[in-house]
C-alpha cells in the first residue's frame, strides 16, 4: 500500500517510520525538506511539495503541528488542493479543533476528494510502537481503506461518524483526565494536611478500584514538586474550556468539571501555564500560618 | 498461631474460614451462636462469650457491622474488656469511626491491652481470595505480631501509625473516588448529548492512562440506568462530607470534591440514596425539552 | 439640540419621547416606518433612511434589538455608512457584543465619523422615566458633547475608556447578579427544607446588609413558582459564559461564577430557558422521597 | 416592667442601658461585678448571682459570650437553675449553637420554666440604638409577653416556632452573605483584570437591582486590601460549614454555597481567618507572571 505523508516533527516520523518498518511504500514531505533524509535511510520516497505527495498518492496522511499548519498544507501554492481529486483520500492525523477541520473537510470535498480527521492520543512513545488510539471521523469508505495504516499506527483506531466527532471525543476524555487530576491532587492534599503519608495513600491507592496510570506516573512526581511539561496545563485548561462550551451548546450541567477548570485557571493565574498540568497541585497549598 | 475471631458476618466468616485454611487455629465468638457452627465443621474453636474468647486467645480480632456492635462487644457484660490484659492484643478491623476507634483503643489500653484498628477495603470476593487491603494503625509491636494473619487475610497491608489514620486513609481514598465518579459521569454525559456514542467513550478511556477498573465496572451499567447497590450513595456522600470536614479542620480547600459532594447531595434529594452510588449519574439527566 | 434616532422599539419609543420632552429635536427612523408615526405626534420629524438621518443630524442614536440588527443599519444600502463622515458622532446603545462593537466603530472611524458605545442598565420603565444608567465607552470628545441627552435619558452616565468596555461593565454587573440570584435562591431552599418560613427570612433579610431590590422583588413570586421572565434565563446564562469567558482569558479563577453558571445550564436543561433567571430556583428542588 | 439582665459585655451593656432608659426596672449582674456599677449610675439593681437576679425577677435576660458562658450561668452553683421555676420565664439572646440552646431549654422547662432564644443581628451601635433583629423561637406566650423588651431592643423581632430556629436562621443569613460576599468580590477581580476601573464598577452596581449596604460598605475598603475585622472571616466560614451541614441533613444540594465555603477555607490556608471575612478577596489575587 502506499500513502503520502506530510509533517515529520516528532510524531509524523515516528509514524512514518514505523509505515515504512511494515511495508508500506511512503512518499514523505515537510516544510524543511532536509528532515526528510533520514526517513530516506529508512526507504522513503520525497515528494517536493503536498501537491506533489497527492498528485503521486492515493491516499495522503498529514500530521502537523497546529490547526495553521494544518490550513497553509491545504491552502497555499502548491498545496493539497491542487491535487485533490475524485479517488483520492486525506487523513488528518493533527491535532486541531472542529472549525479547522470542517474548513478542510469542505475544501477537500468540493474538490472531490474524500476525507477523515484523525486525532491520536498517545505521544512520542507510542506512536514509535503503533500504540497509539485513533479518533477517525468522516468518509466511512475512506476509514475502511486506510485500516491497514492505522493498524500499523495505531493499538486500536475508533470511526466516530461525521467530522468533527474526532475532535469532540478527543475533548471528552481530557475533560474527564482533568477532573480526575484534581480529585487526585484533593486527595493527596488531604493526605498530606491530615497527617498521613501521601505516599502511602499512591500504594493503597494502586491496590484499589481507581488505579490507573496516570495516578502511578504523576503521583510520586506531584509529591516532589515537580512538573516538567508532558502535557503543558494551559493546554489542559482550553480543553477543559472547550469541553464545557461543548456543554453549554447542549444544555450539559457539569459541575465537578467547572470546578476543575477553576482551578486550572487559578494555576494559571500562578504562572504554572507551561508546566505539566499536574501542576493544578499547587494551587492548593497553604501558607505556613494558616488559621 | 492461635487466633480469637469475634463476628461471622459475610466478612467475618469469609476472613476465619480463610485463617483456618492456612493452619491458623481459630476461636470463633458470634452473636448468634447458632453461626459458629459451620466454622466448627472447618475446624474452629468455639468461645462462649467475647470474654473466653479474649481469656483463651492472645490475639483477637474482631469483624463487626458497625460501630454500636463494635462497642457493645467491648463494654458490655462478658465483653472484651473483663478479660483484656498486659500480654494480650485486640485487633478491630471493623469499618468505624475515628471516634469510636479511640474510645476503643483507650479502654483496652487502660487494661494493659494492646491494640490496633485495621479497616479494610474490598468487600466478599476478596475476603475469601484473601485480597483484601488492610489499613492498621496503632501499636506498632502488635502490628508486627499479627502479620502472619494480615498476610492471610489481604494481598497488602499498611501499617499507618496512630489510631484513627486508618480511618483518614479510607476517607481520603473515598472521596477521591467520589470525585472520579462524578468526572466520569460527566463525560459519559457530555459524550451522549454531544451526539457520540458514550459505549465508544468506554473503549477510549479504556485504552487511555486513566483507564481503572472503576470504569470498566461501572460504565456499562451507568449507561443502562442500572444501579444496584454494590456501595450506596448515602454512605458514598456520607464519607465525601467527613473528608471535606477533615479538610476544613485542616484547612484544605477541595473545591472539586465540594462539587461532588453537592452533586450526591442532589442525587440524595432525588431519593437515589439507597442505590449505588454510580447513581449520582442520574443528577445529570435533562428533560426532553431543554433550551 | 438636533438628533437623529434610530430603532423605535420599547426601548427607543421611550427614550425618543424623553428626548422631545426635554427640548431635544429628533429625526427618528425605524425599520417599520409607520412607528414613526407617534413620535410625530410628539413633535419628531420623520428620516426616510438610516443615512438620511445621519445627514441631517450632527448626532445619531441607535438603539436596536441585536447585532445583526445593529450591524445592518450601518452596512446596508441606505445605511450609516453612506453618510456619516468627518464632525458627525454615532451612538449605539443597543446591547451588543464585544466584537460587534468593534467592527461598528472601526467603520464609522474610517469614514472619519466619531463613535460610542453606550449600553443601558435598566428595561421601559427607567427607559420612561430617565432613569437608565448609560456604561458609555469610545471617543471621550462625543461623550462630553451628547452629555446633555444623556442626562434626560440616564440617572447615571458612565464614561469607561475604550471601546468595548461599555459591553465588559455589563458582563461583569450581570455575573454578580447571577451569582447573587444563586446565593439567594439556595437560602430560600435551605429555610424551607429546614422547617423554617421562607417568607420570614426575606423579612429578615429585608432587614439586613445585604438587602436590596432584587430579593425585594424576586423573593415572593419565587416562592410562588412563578418565573414570568424580565430577564431570560437563557440571556442570564449566555451572560455568565461570556463573563467567565473574560476570566479566562484574563487569567482569573471565579469559582462561584462557574458553580452559578452550571446551575443556570442546569435550569436550561430543565426547559427553563426562556423563563425568568430566578427560575434557577427550580434546580434545587426536590422529589419527595428524598433519602 | 421588671426584667434581670445577666451579661454586661458589650452588648449586654447598651441593651440594658436601653431598656433602663424605656423605663423598664433592670436588675443586673455581671461575672467581674464591679462591671454593673456603671448601670447602677443608669438606675439598674444589682444581683450578686444569676439565681439571685431571677429568684427576683419574672423574667431574665441572658447576653453571654459563648456557648461555654452561657451554659455556666445555668448549670453552675448559684445559677439560674437554683431558682427558674413555674411563672417565670428565661431568654437567652446569645448566640449559640442548636444543641446548646435545646440543653439550656430542657432544663430550664424540667423545673417548670418557660424559655425563649432570641439570637440578635447587629452589633454594638444597633444594640445601643435599640435596631437589632431578633431572632426569637420557643415559648409563644413568653415571646407574647416579653414583647414590650424585644420592641425597645430592636427595630424588629420574630418569633420562629420551636427553639432551634433562631440559630437556624442566623445560619442561612449568614450563608447567603458569605456567597454574595465571593460574587461580589469575583466580579471585582474581573473588572479590575479586565482593565475596566473597579472603583466605577463599585458606582454602576450602586445604581442597579442589587444595590445593597454591604456593597457599599466593604467595596472601597477591599479595593484597599484593607480588611480589619468586622466579622472575622473564620466566623463566617464556620457558619458556612454549619449551613451546609443543615443542609446535608435536610438533602438541599448548595452548590454555589459549598465553592463558596471553599473559598473561605482556601482563606484561611492563607493565614486569613482573622480578618475581616471580605479578606476572602485576596484568594482571587494572581501573581504577576501568570499565564
Amino acid at each position: 500500500m502506499e500513502v503520502g505523508f506530510l509533517g515529520l516533527g516528532i510524531m509524523g516520523k515516528a509514524m512514518s517510520i514505523n509505515l515504512l518498518r511494515h511495508g508500506f511504500k511512503v512518499t514523505v514531505w515537510n516544510r524543511t525538506l532536509s528532515k526528510c533524509d533520514e526517513l530516506v535511510e529508512h526507504g522513503a520516497s520525497i515528494g517536493e511539495t503536498p501537491a506533489a505527495v497527492v498528485k503521486k498518492c492515493k491516499y495522503t496522511i498529514a500530521m502537523l503541528s497546529d490547526p495553521s499548519a494544518a490550513l497553509s498544507v491545504i491552502f497555499d501554492k502548491d498545496g493539497v488542493l491542487e491535487q485533490i481529486s475524485n479517488g483520492k483520500g486525506y487523513i488528518d492525523m493533527s491535532t486541531v479543533d472542529d472549525d479547522t477541520s470542517l474548513k478542510i473537510s469542505e475544501a477537500i470535498k468540493a474538490k472531490g476528494g474524500d476525507f477523515l480527521e484523525a486525532p491520536v492520543s498517545g505521544s512520542k512513545k507510542p506512536a514509535e510502537d503503533g500504540q497509539l488510539v485513533i479518533l477517525a471521523a468522516g468518509d466511512k469508505a475512506l476509514y475502511d481503506e486506510v485500516l491497514p495504516a492505522f493498524d500499523v499506527l495505531g493499538k486500536k483506531s475508533f470511526y466516530l461518524g461525521e467530522v468533527g466527532n474526532g475532535a469532540k471525543m478527543k475533548l471528552v476524555v481530557n475533560m474527564i483526565m482533568g477532573s480526575v487530576m484534581n480529585a487526585f491532587s484533593e486527595g493527596l492534599t488531604l493526605a498530606e494536611k491530615s497527617g498521613l503519608n501521601p505516599g502511602t495513600l499512591l500504594d493503597v491507592l494502586d491496590l484499589g478500584a481507581i488505579s490507573n496510570a496516570m495516578f502511578k506516573l504523576k503521583g510520586p512526581t506531584m509529591l516532589k514538586n515537580s512538573y516538567s511539561p508532558a502535557f503543558p496545563l494551559k493546554h489542559q485548561q482550553k480543553d477543559m474550556r472547550l469541553a464545557l462550551a461543548l456543554g453549554d451548546e447542549n444544555s450539559v450541567s457539569m459541575p465537578v468539571a467547572a470546578a476543575a477548570n477553576e482551578a486550572f485557571k487559578k494555576a494559571r493565574s500562578l504562572g504554572l501555564g507551561d508546566f505539566d498540568f499536574s501542576a493544578v497541585h499547587e494551587t492548593l497549598k497553604a501558607l505556613d500560618h494558616s488559621t
